[in-house]
């Protein structure tokens, strides 16, 4: 055991010193005033080279090979795996593409930035494709050592072990019954009113309600905090989140629901196993178990009439009673359907077509069969097949919306609709074993929840594959029905 | 200059790594939950292993030696000389000394906080004397290469070039006229009537009214924050300054000289030469020199009647019109002078005796003339000597209500009285080039007084010596009969 331990000591430093950084990046995000970005991002730089240093230093490889023939137990083994992985992962490009890459992404967001307000394609097609271009080429070098797909190589970085092959079939399945679906939910949301909540949601008791709703849900205050942020994320580490929303004083809702899904990722994060916590094994297991914590805590229950029932008291003591606030009202503001052309603004629902457009654009993009010219038309086409919408010379609200491809994110987008799934599934299983948890949560028991999700999901962290993970919590590997029955047992029932 | 260019860019890496410590510093002191700060102190050991070996890197040695024939222009010269000072001051101690130091430190650190309450010197008494013991031998070796007395050699680490002969005289003197004047502004205050401010001042109110004083004083928001900690100071870098308060409901006067206080330390980091900000030549000059400005903003003009006029609406508009905000008022509470225990709670007037007494105690027993079992009997001598006050077995508000000691900063005592009288000569000169400035910063106009401390003492940061930067600023070195005058004239006058 000797390699395995001086391993855990290599990344038990790496550890501390993500720790450094990821502290300073949410003070960059939430607290640096906008005169200090230029010392900063000399710092963050100066700091990056020590890390990639440390995470690509040449003894771990010694290492790794020395521990393979070392007595293991199986967490053990598992956390050498996924060192390895790590490892690999890290040390695979030459560092001229990585180079390369970091120079392409920074020019292509920034003319991204630049191009998306003047709605000009023309004008940022060039930086995309020498991203494009470039991420081409890290996924040949990938699948070279992986063997996997050009795609799937990159896919493999955010839902390790997940196939293409399969995202296919769970997508083809999904185009056959949800155009059909939304448009009955739409039909059926007709006849509903919506009364709007009108006014001044003072930002003082917008933080007080967010805090007392994420004390609700079990976030741990001693050891993470809420702060606000341009754009909301979940940072930190996990021995001191940082989570960000924003607020706008006309409308609370959204930024309360938003809270509630940063919650989720920040319970995960918060719950992973103490003494796991500085390797590798001891992560969260992939973006899209991570995103099934943050939509099982919007999804599955915070939008819910129960959960929305039992906060409901809180949303009162902070605003007052008014006929937009009684909970009907509420309950329906939260489960509004409605095709729409911004995916970070989509509901539930057609949000999986939003995330599958880009999924067949994506991969066809790194798989060399179509080109960048190709991306505007075939939006326009799937968008109108899968919402009915219209995006021709419509880029900013069109292709040009996201900023994942201009960061060279190519395989991330499926990771939000595999996440709404586990979501699903996890959520079903949970009620399988407590018939009642509907009850429980319109009474605001969480524990029954909650403490299934952490013996099931938190505290495995990355000790077991994706696959075993949902084995093990639901007793079958990803299956999208009930997914498929969430929507329909929520909006059509 | 290929030798210089190649320190300039060591430093400069050093700066970029030290942004990082100070920023997640001021976090754990301002931000960070309890419960996270295990893993912080872990993230900051493991950062500190890292900034240590790039300020001791041995490459830094060659270069220094290659650079003194180089061809450099005055400031270069000033800069290569003060990298080599901070050179030597870093790698000069063995590093079994500094592991035994930071150890001993944090021991009798924990062991002051726990027996300062219980009144327990004995108990506290033997983990002074390793620190002191170990003190002992950095001043023995720091002297042996520097030929300064043992003394001499750690406090020219606070006040590079001041010896304690100079102390001596300077305080010998003070000594001589500061108990008579003392007796004499007690006597004249005694038929005051101060009303004390009662009520609930809100924290956001005095949160807003700290803001509106700061930008009234010039801080650049665009390059700062103000927080809250339980121990205010000004920390950050100069390219964003982090200041820090705290505030009492019940009592919004200490908190707001408090905070012009963080101010004059902080105008002076926000203020140095641009281009020289990451070496060592860019740096304040000295504690004394940093705590002249924090005491110019807060003593020479902050509670000065003029300076009280001009934001005396602010404070009105933040609590309203009552008897005890009326300006004589707060003129005099802000004038009171008494008598007292307690170093950080004493007026302008009695502070000296406090600084005094420490420095004559600290350094009998660096140069070992005493014991530290001499301690808790000299402190008390020295307090009736001074202020008439009794200390015998109260050591918590006696010899134990610091933590310098037992954090081994011996000579750094000197910088506060050091700051005060440079303050004092500096406000003098601003007054004699401009004979309204009183005038002008009752009218709020602080522009020739901030203009004048700006090219004469911040962008100057360490380009000269403090003797030289004195007589540029003032036409003179050191001379303590401003800070004698500037008390005789506000409190007796």
């Amino acid at each position: 055991m000797k390699a395995y331990k001086k391993l855990v000591e290599k990344y038990e430093r790496i550890h501390h010193l993500s720790h450094m950084q990821s502290i300073v990046y949410w003070d960059q995000q939430s607290m640096m005033p906008k005169g200090s970005s230029d010392a900063r991002a000399k710092a963050m730089a100066e700091f990056g080279v020590i890390l990639h240093e440390a995470s690509v230093d040449k003894e771990i490889a010694l290492l790794l090979d020395d521990a393979m023939g070392e007595n293991l137990n199986s967490i053990e083994k598992a956390s050498l795996y996924e060192m390895k992985k790590t490892y690999t992962n890290n040390t695979l490009l030459p560092s001229s593409l990585v180079k390369a890459q970091s120079l392409a992404h920074s020019r292509c967001n920034h003319i991204w930035m630049e191009q998306r307000k003047n709605n000009n394609w023309k004008a940022f097609q060039p930086s995309l494709e020498e991203v494009i271009k470039l991420s081409r080429e890290e996924a040949s070098i990938r699948s070279e050592i992986s063997g996997l797909s050009a795609y799937d190589s990159l896919l493999d970085l955010y839902e390790p072990g997940m196939k293409s092959e399969t995202l296919d079939d769970i997508f083809a399945d999904v185009k056959t019954w949800l155009p059909q679906l939304i448009q009955n939910i739409v039909e059926k949301q007709k006849s509903q009113t919506i009364i709007k909540p009108q006014g001044i949601f003072e930002i003082q008791a917008q933080k007080e309600l967010g805090i007392k709703v994420m004390n609700h849900l079990g976030f741990d205050f001693n050891k993470g905090r809420i702060d606000i942020s341009a754009h909301p994320f979940c940072g930190g580490v996990p021995e001191d989140v940082r989570l960000t929303t924003r607020y706008d004083e006309k409308d609370f809702v959204q930024s309360l629901m938003g809270t509630i899904h940063e919650t989720g990722h920040a319970s995960y994060e918060q719950n992973l196993p103490q003494d796991l916590l500085a390797l590798p094994v001891g992560q969260a297991r992939s973006m899209g178990i991570h995103e099934s914590q943050s939509l099982f805590f919007e999804m599955q229950m915070g939008r819910s009439a129960e959960f929305l029932k039992s906060i409901h008291p809180y949303i009162i003591e902070s605003f007052g009673k008014s006929e937009a606030l009684e909970l009907d009202n509420l309950v329906k503001i939260y489960s509004k359907v409605e095709p729409s052309l911004i995916r970070v603004d989509a509901d539930e629902v057609t949000y999986a077509s939003h995330v599958i457009l880009r999924y067949e654009i994506e991969r066809a993009l790194i798989n060399g069969q179509i080109e960048t010219s190709d991306i505007p038309d075939m939006w326009n086409e799937k968008m109108q097949e899968a919402l009915g919408l219209n995006t021709k010379g419509n880029y900013k609200d069109g292709c040009m919306q996201d900023v994942h491809w201009s960061e060279g994110l190519f395989g991330y987008f499926p990771s939000y609709t595999l996440g709404a799934m586990y979501a699903a599934q996890q959520f079903n299983t949970v009620k399988k074993i407590h018939p009642n948890i509907k009850e429980s949560i319109a009474n605001g028991n969480l524990m029954e929840t909650k403490l299934w999700l952490k013996e099931n999901i938190w505290n495995k962290a990355s000790i077991y594959s994706t696959d075993e993970l949902i084995t093990k919590a639901t007793g079958e590997t990803l299956n999208p029905k009930y997914f498929k029955a969430h929507l329909e047992n929520k909006y059509l029932l």
